[in-house]
């Protein structure tokens, strides 16, 4: 059973220059990381285009894996800390981040 | 283009009985709602398995339109409001409400 890993982010401060920057970021130097991974099986990045309700998240990234352990083996890698530092580095304070159980309905 | 309904809701107050008495109502009332949102070409509800970082989020579930014409008309459709009335009285202030556009990458 596939596994998903989802990482959520707010919007940063410093207004639309803040956001373009991170955007650039995030998709140049970080998912190429995310990409190194191991056990990663595929990952979709989505900009939001509506803010109907809650809080203001601007971007939101699945990331599929092939089980829960391999979910895990990959969490634990030397790849995905290299990526979490860069994403604090890129990305402070404004991620959430989640694994998801398979589908309820 | 597909386009997507995205909604993330966060921990309800009152332990795990709270949590459960949502869970119930969303997946037996609501969702039942949300399905009679014309234009709607299918729902997918995941729950969190395990919580990372940043904030606790419980419940996420993806809905899919055939564009974005169609996600505007479900969301002011009669359906949709009584849908959105029916989540204000079994989970008030805990969703966020997202539309996604296509995938950057």
């Amino acid at each position: 059973m596939a596994a998903t890993l989802l990482a959520l982010f707010k919007r940063p401060e410093g207004g639309d220059d803040a956001l373009d920057e991170f955007m650039q970021r995030y998709l140049d130097e970080h998912m190429p990381l995310i990409e190194m991974v191991p056990g990663l099986r595929s990952s979709v990045v989505e900009r939001v285009s509506q803010h109907y309700a809650g809080d203001d998240i601007v971007v939101v990234t699945r990331m599929t894996f092939d089980d829960g352990a391999a979910l895990d083996a990959g969490m634990a890698s030397d790849e995905m800390r290299v990526a979490g530092r860069n994403l604090r580095e890129i990305a402070p304070g404004i991620l959430t981040l989640l694994a998801l159980d398979e589908p309820v309905s």
